[in-house]
């Protein structure tokens, strides 16, 4: 989406005025001379941050400051309409960033029911994701508007947030009010949420700092908060290809029958998941291997590798009185339990030293790849209450709001980091400054039309997110969540309980296995784009808004009806649906959703699009509809023009065969295209040193090349092998 | 209900182990010796109360301690198992009080979902109804158990508190951890929500205040509550009578339409409320009459007043520019909006008297007899931030808090007492000691499962809650909610949008006007159940477990099955309804409810029962079925054996028409039975000075009996001309 002004918040004579009424707004003190930190980049302190948990003391890696600086220097956005803020005797602090009534704010994290957060007031609090209200499993405080800027609030408290909803009475813009009963009907409408001319947040700390980011883009803002964290997560090649995840009562022999009928059935297969059930206890846990299921851990593990199949570990973070970490633990954790187990302090390197030591020895050094880290969200009746006390000093709250990242970046840097091994893993809540950490986070809501804004929503705050698949009410659900799942950043099953297998749902098993099968064959494009992530800040699987030429279609608002049972506010009810997406540079997604959806409008933004199996024109800035029927049962899948995409010539049932493999390059459209492919190792972290290989490839006036232009690594892939022109 | 135990918590050996446990749990610090305020009543200050506002502060009138002082002086419930706290760095202030695992504990103000909160969560914030999660009109910070003792937060703080839910690792008496995924089938079965030993809370804030009371009875618990925040609301005779509101835009002639229809129809009124048309601006609002609509509003309330109907008046509190209140209160008013109208800080005595001025001078010197204050909850999105600042200094969470108790203080002492006028009204917030003022919650939110509940939890915290009528989906709903509605502190159809009217169903109507006339004839029996409220602290309608002889039904639960995505935790589903309540001294009230809902059971406290159209012996301490058609449509009514129920021997129009009427006396069942009859005037505060009038109303042997045991007071209603016996 392009952004209106780059630079000063509105006109001159605007301006003045508001500086002159900001000057006098009671109580507040503007911030006058932010200190820029990097191109596009700049912190306000707010009292004492330094007994505070901020994000980015926590993030995987310094900022890129080498990528940063190359960035243009644009303008500071609040230099004319200062941000102010208050510090209340209550330590509560506040902070007022001006905005136009008409700015659209986008982002706050996982924000399941939509990414438009103007006119909502949202509570940024670690939870099951809380239906709208901000509560969700990654509250992340950062946002971005349509006038291009973004702003993140470094901090680990709860923080609410009023977007651009309530007003100060004081306020350079208060709008006339409008009576509600006017006796003509020809007076102006009334409405329950006026215009307000700021987002107004608060937290209650000792001190607060606030990040703001301009940019020339959206998608620019968004790669430096990205960049500025450490650059994107770059996820082993395994982790892209397919997962499952096994029931929780599987033992070994259990698991064994399941790879070998993921094989029969010509499933491909890269990551088999053991739930709780692995330990010999869990909620709470002991992370030590249940014998009666595992007699042999390691010969189990190392017979899972010599098939390609990497295991990963469910485990939540609460520690059994069973547990050998028990006790050694106990004095670095918190005042409360959860489920009865003890809540390690994880600010404390002590603590985080005897976990990832407990996870080496028991785990990976017997080959296990990764974890599904659960239940660091949970509803308050769950986790420890906000009043609970930690040995660290740390707040409840901070540990609840980090307690995700830090877990995150105790099993990454302490763990696999160390011993230059890359892994890729689930999480259940994380938060600010978590852009580099190679975990995708899940739910257990199962909307599925939320679960696809969840790709949008995380692509705008730093996270990855799996829509993944547990089970369906009938055939068409299931084979739209593999549709969806399988153009996420992590494909994965997880029918833990049910036990539901991929071809489970016969009529469609075909159509699944294909997709799947489309997946594997795209490794090669999907990585690049991690690398990308990585190495620029762009999101893989990215929101529309993020788009060159994408316009945001206006929400589509139900005109109220007073009703004193049903509506006594003539609230107007505001539906824009967030259910379109790209998946890599050039791939846009459509997917088909809710059990019974087959057909639906799609949104093209401006230059041609073309349909990624024919490679028919499709059409361009405007809406069509699409049906399942008439395309095969496919996704739905629009390639822009000019775009080459490079694919496997076939598709792998285990990431382990596409090293090596040839590549396909399709080229959409007329107009000439060029891809540039990164490859490297695919599971150390010697590309940080600069190990990797840049493969450029053009296509111009209907040829295709291939040039090496960086050699520091091996290929990954073969050479390509097919130049395929998509364009009918 | 009958409490378990008086006195201390459990046996000696454990409360010697938890003591010595208690002592050593990290960084709590244990209450020793609390103030005792009264017989059965104690204060625990931790920190500096002096800045906070605590809703004791603002009854409605002194302690009751002439009543309280001639109570038992029941033993402080916390002896051997002290009550402990912590103060965080950051001013937040916990408290600990231990509980036994098994405890019911009842209560926290309007929740609508159920008046048990045993294992729950509950942010105690004032909000439009948020559906179980503590945020509600009245969110009142007061807790009875079922061991025997009431605990009153006095903080208008937002309170978070964590009932019977969560465990510290240093607890006494921490459950043994099970196994979520055991190896064999006969492990112990693991739960969501272990046991847990302690009720817990917090607030930020300076200081927090902590009021323990201990009685006889759950009964006796209340009442002390109750008395020691001023006694219970005594209304007007006419706030008993029925009540109308009217469409928001009506004008003089269409009220006079509407009064000249109730009359045509025969349906009793006593109160007409004006809906915010009446002012020249609403939401904000100005106050001052819409002179388009209403000319002359002396002449109109006068007009009125004459035909015996008494005039309401909606506000809301937010003040518009166009309100010559403006400029005066501006200085006075907070730094927010809310609808863009000012928010005035009513801690300040200043703002209340501007508005307490302006309220006597335009409408009550006219005739005005109260008022329904609306939008005193309001959601987030609509009220002023929690960053909000006050002139006062007063934290804008405890003038959210307090807001609906800081405006009945207002219109209570600072209007109408002043003139000892009474007053009845509606209002929609409430909080901690409000059980004297004269107002009746109200919501939007229209379930009517959850209003009868409300009769009930209203019960348990000193509030007054009105089921009120605005539409229906069918003859039978509608029927079922006049019902209700008639038996409860504020008989009011408001049809502000739809303009309903009570005879609109017809099918219904002569039901529905049957129902009217019996609350108009069981005025006496009502308003000296008031009496007993405002001089005894007994709420008049009240939840069951107030109840001798009513055992709570164990909750039904329905086993949980886990599934991946409809239970992934294995949530065991309990249900506890609460629809059936008691209505004065001896009438027990099971309405049908939902909107086809024509059949239902009943549970019997122990006791012979008694129906109170037909005087039939229904039956004691057992579950019986009742069905609307069986019983003509009544609403189903059952009186205790021996209840002298007092009435008036016809029904009337207006309660003017109450004054002198002569009375019917019921007597029900086989026992002895005395009623004492309370009489004053009716619409003054003389009654505080001793002017009331009581009548020994007895059945001995068959043989009614009337005395008059005070004479102070002129009598209201004329003698008993009739003796009934119910008894078949």
């Amino acid at each position: 989406m392009k952004i209106k002004r780059i630079g000063t918040l509105a006109c001159f004579s605007f301006c003045l005025s508001s500086l002159l009424s900001a000057a006098s707004m009671e109580d507040l003190t503007p911030v006058k001379n932010p200190e820029q930190l990097a191109p596009g980049i700049w912190k306000l302190s707010i009292g004492d941050v330094s007994k505070e948990l901020r994000y980015t003391d926590h993030a995987a890696a310094p900022p890129r400051m080498e990528v940063l600086n190359e960035k243009v220097d644009t303008p500071y956005p609040f230099a004319d309409n200062p941000i102010s803020f208050y510090v209340s005797p209550d330590k509560r602090i506040s902070v007022r960033i001006p905005a136009d009534t008409d700015e659209s704010i986008y982002g706050f994290g996982l924000q399941l029911d939509g990414i438009k957060k103007s006119k909502k007031v949202l509570n940024l609090n670690v939870d099951h994701w809380g239906k709208g209200n901000g509560r969700t499993h990654a509250p992340v405080p950062f946002y971005i508007s349509s006038k291009g800027y973004g702003v993140f609030f470094n901090t680990a408290r709860f923080l609410k947030a009023y977007v651009l909803c309530g007003n100060r009475k004081d306020s350079p813009n208060l709008p006339e009010p409008v009576d509600r009963n006017p006796v003509t009907r020809t007076a102006k409408r009334w409405t329950a949420l006026p215009d307000s001319d700021a987002v107004e947040a608060h937290i209650v700390g000792n001190g607060l700092e606030v990040m703001i980011f301009s940019g020339e883009s959206l998608l620019d803002i968004v790669s430096r908060y990205n960049l500025y964290n450490g650059g994107g997560a770059m996820p082993p090649l395994w982790g892209l290809g397919f997962w499952n995840r096994t029931k929780a009562s599987y033992n070994e022999s259990d698991c064994d029958a399941d790879i070998k009928r993921f094989e029969e059935e010509g499933f491909p297969l890269d990551v088999l998941g053991l739930e709780p059930g692995w330990m010999t206890m869990s909620y709470p846990c002991t992370f030590e291997w249940q014998k009666e299921r595992f007699p042999n851990p390691g010969a189990f593990s190392q017979k899972l590798l010599d098939q390609g199949i990497r295991l990963n570990l469910w485990v939540n973070p609460y520690i059994s009185p069973e547990a050998k970490l028990y006790e050694p633990m106990y004095p670095l954790s918190g005042s409360h339990t959860v489920w009865l187990g003890i809540v390690p302090d994880y600010t404390l390197p002590e603590a985080r030293r005897l976990l990832a030591e407990q996870h080496q020895r028991e785990h990976v050094d017997i080959g296990v790849s990764g974890y599904k880290i659960d239940e660091v969200d949970g509803y308050d009746q769950w986790l420890w209450p906000d009043h609970a006390t930690f040995p660290s000093g740390t707040s409840a709250e901070a540990v609840r709001q980090a307690y995700g990242v830090l877990l995150q970046n105790t099993t990454y840097n302490d763990l696999f980091k160390k011993h230059n091994t890359r892994t890729y893993g689930l999480i259940r809540s994380s938060n600010g400054g978590a852009s580099g950490y190679p975990y995708v986070l899940y739910s257990d809501s199962y909307n599925h039309e939320q679960y696809i804004t969840g790709l949008s929503a995380a692509s705008l705050s730093g996270i990855l997110w799996t829509p993944e698949v547990r089970q369906a009410a009938n055939d068409r659900e299931w084979l739209n969540r593999f549709h969806v799942v399988c153009f996420s950043p992590l494909a994965m099953l997880n029918a833990w309980s049910s036990g539901k297998k991929p071809w489970d749902y016969a009529d469609v098993t075909d159509e699944v296995r294909k997709t799947v099968e489309l997946r594997m064959r795209l490794l090669p494009y999907l990585y690049t784009a991690f690398s990308e992530y990585n190495r620029k800040g762009v999101p893989p699987i990215r929101a529309m808004i993020l788009e060159d030429g994408y316009a945001e279609k206006k929400a589509v608002t139900q005109k109220a009806k007073l009703d004193d049972v049903r509506n006594p506010y003539e609230m107007v009810k505001t539906v824009q649906k967030t259910n379109q997406y790209m998946f890599g540079p050039s791939i846009m997604v459509a997917p088909f959703y809710n059990q019974y959806h087959s057909e639906r409008t799609v949104q093209l933004p401006e230059g041609d699009w073309y349909d990624f199996y024919t490679g028919e024109l499709v059409g361009s800035n405007t809406t069509i509809t699409v049906n399942a029927e008439g395309m095969e049962n496919h996704l739905p899948l629009f390639v822009k023009d000019g775009a080459l995409i490079p694919m496997l010539t076939k598709p792998v049932m285990n990431t382990r065969d596409a090293y090596g493999q040839k590549l396909e390059v399709r080229h959409y459209g007329k107009k000439d295209g060029e891809f540039t492919l990164y490859e490297d190792d695919g599971k150390t972290f010697d590309y940080e040193e600069g190990v990797f290989r840049l493969r450029q490839l053009t296509m111009a006036e209907g040829a295709g090349n291939e040039k090496i232009i960086r050699d520091k690594a091996p290929a990954m892939f073969g050479p390509v092998t097919q130049w395929t022109t998509m364009n009918k």
